[in-house]
């Protein structure tokens, strides 16, 4: 069975600026699903990996690691989903399911893991993203994404939200309440506030500056918001947090937020700055404190969230915008002028190609 | 009830030259026991705090921390020790035993905590460690030693063994074999090998030199042994443990650390630099990986491992000296030339000033 002829959105250098491309979709083996892409978040790997900025990039590139599409065939092999069934795919779409890592749900640090664009297979071929009309993907690798939720809705869900989701878990259904800060409010932080005020959780925003403390107190309804550059306040939070997610992906000054956290508190490292963070090895010791490293999330924790999602109501704060508009996209997310991440209808733009 | 004289050893000023110094000791409480110092270890923590190099040192100033004496007197209060007891006593001498940290055998962390010397009391008097014919303490912070334990051989463990305990003890009793490191073979690294070995791990010594080798092979019955500069080595030992016990209290680089801990892997950070340490947030990012930080342990940590030293009949590697010698021990200690701990004897030094 051939997956035909895909239509997309590729990158032919490291300008990073992305053009439509066709290119030719592998055979469904018989455990694989053919989606008509959806729609597609757009994230800042996205945009890093484009421009080569992170490790080598194959070109022509397809990106876009967000991805909710419609089923529109299965393999033989495939019994969870039939065609016409609504789903999500990650960051991930391999690995090798024998390990005691994918034994244990956490098959995103698999050491067989496939990435869902920029990935050498081996045969030649390159894996390509999500800014594209159609995809076949390992059934293991695809959510189902439930009724009430739109997939619009859903697609920040399974690469950024599913990042702040799978390190907060640990401190769900907790005795006492927990609070919790997080560091940088952008695609990522949005949705570790939303997620750390579902689980009821005392939500702490800190920013280096009052730009988002509106935002942060009104709209999402946080408990507090601090200002990195304000000692007096900084000096009152110390020792006060169980954990600090933090999501910057620029350099920062991690003793500063160490010392906001409680004896045997974590700090949540999700945010990947290309160059080195210090920090002094006795803010750790003297309060048994933690900094650990979190990459994405499980097939497991995302078929979570999407469920916590969809019965709490909760509404992620995307833009949504044509396939056509990607490049704009791109440049408007750099400059943080998105309010919180850019969705692409991607579904909107390859339907009036035929 | 008065404690009476005590005869110990002091440091006057920043040299950090200590010569024999006399002081009173405080009354003895309801919960106080009074011990008549046997045996003390010297740590380079001492050193470090003698010469004010860590924080304000009040002179005179007796240091001490890995305390065996013999009980003396007893307060009213307490039950659990008499007279002729022998007790160890480490780091901690006091904290407020109501918080949350106190009531998980965690009083090492709780912000009352008193420091066994150097510790400002707020009446003025500052507290002294065990390079001293006498000391009073609460008996909630004094350890029964086990009969069949030498009081030089329980020293080490009060403080440099179970700071290596503590962080190693969440890998006892796993159904599959550990695979640790331990970095830096001082006296916590030592004891470290040591506890590693007694829980059955699978233990590597990494060394920036080859000079260790044979120590740890032969002596130390480790199961490999791994020198930093070796790349090739290095580069088969990437993604192979479980832990590595990080004692090293100078500047080194934890990323080459961090590539060979597996997936989920943890660095154990108990070596306390007071430079600022770097690495790349990405590297603990891609494998769950976790920097934690621990300090010294709690008594019933000290409790279990002086028990798993009865028990196994395990035997530390120490060089009793009396306590005349002690400045010549500090600068030994600064050269490593000692295999691998000194240890003090008090009592035959107090016991000729009679």
């Amino acid at each position: 069975m051939v997956g035909g002829l895909a239509n997309g959105w590729a990158a032919r250098d490291s300008s990073g600026h992305l053009s439509p491309y066709s290119f030719n979709l592998r055979e469904i083996h018989a455990n694989d699903i053919l989606l008509r892409v959806l729609y597609c978040g757009v994230d800042h790997t996205d945009l890093l990996q484009v421009r080569g900025q992170i490790g080598k990039t194959s070109y022509p590139l397809v990106p876009g690691h967000e991805i909710v599409g419609e089923v529109v065939e299965v393999g033989v092999e495939v019994k969870n989903f039939k065609a016409g069934d609504v789903v999500g795919v990650g960051g991930i779409i391999g690995s090798c399911g024998e390990c005691n890592l994918c034994n244990s749900d956490l098959e995103q640090y698999c050491r067989a893991r496939i990435l869902t664009y920029n990935h050498a297979l081996g045969d030649e071929t390159i894996t390509q993203g999500g800014f594209s009309s159609a995809m076949i993907v390992h059934h293991r690798f695809a959510v189902k994404i439930p009724e009430k939720l739109s997939p619009e809705q859903a697609a920040p869900l399974l690469c950024a939200g599913v990042t702040a989701y799978s390190p907060l878990k640990q401190f769900m259904n907790r005795k006492e309440v927990v609070r919790g800060g997080i560091l940088g409010l952008g695609g990522v932080g949005h949705l570790g506030v939303m997620i750390a005020k579902a689980m009821g959780h005392h939500v702490t925003v800190i920013s280096s500056s009052d730009k988002k403390r509106e935002e942060a107190m009104e709209h999402l309804r946080v408990d507090a918001y601090l200002v990195s550059s304000d000692e007096a306040a900084m000096a009152e939070a110390v020792d006060s947090l169980d954990y600090i997610l933090d999501t910057v992906p620029a350099l920062h000054l991690l003793d500063l937020y160490i010392s906001l956290l409680k004896a045997q508190g974590r700090m949540l490292l999700v945010g990947a700055p290309p160059w080195p963070l210090d920090f002094i090895a006795s803010h750790l010791i003297l309060g048994k404190k933690v900094m650990e490293g979190s990459l994405m999330g499980s097939m497991k924790d995302m078929e979570e969230l999407l469920n916590l999602w969809a019965e709490k109501e909760l509404v992620t704060m995307v833009e949504v915008v044509n396939a056509e508009y990607v490049n704009e996209a791109f440049e408007r997310m750099e400059r943080n002028d998105v309010r919180y991440r850019f969705v692409l209808d991607v579904a909107a733009w390859a339907n009036k190609l035929h």
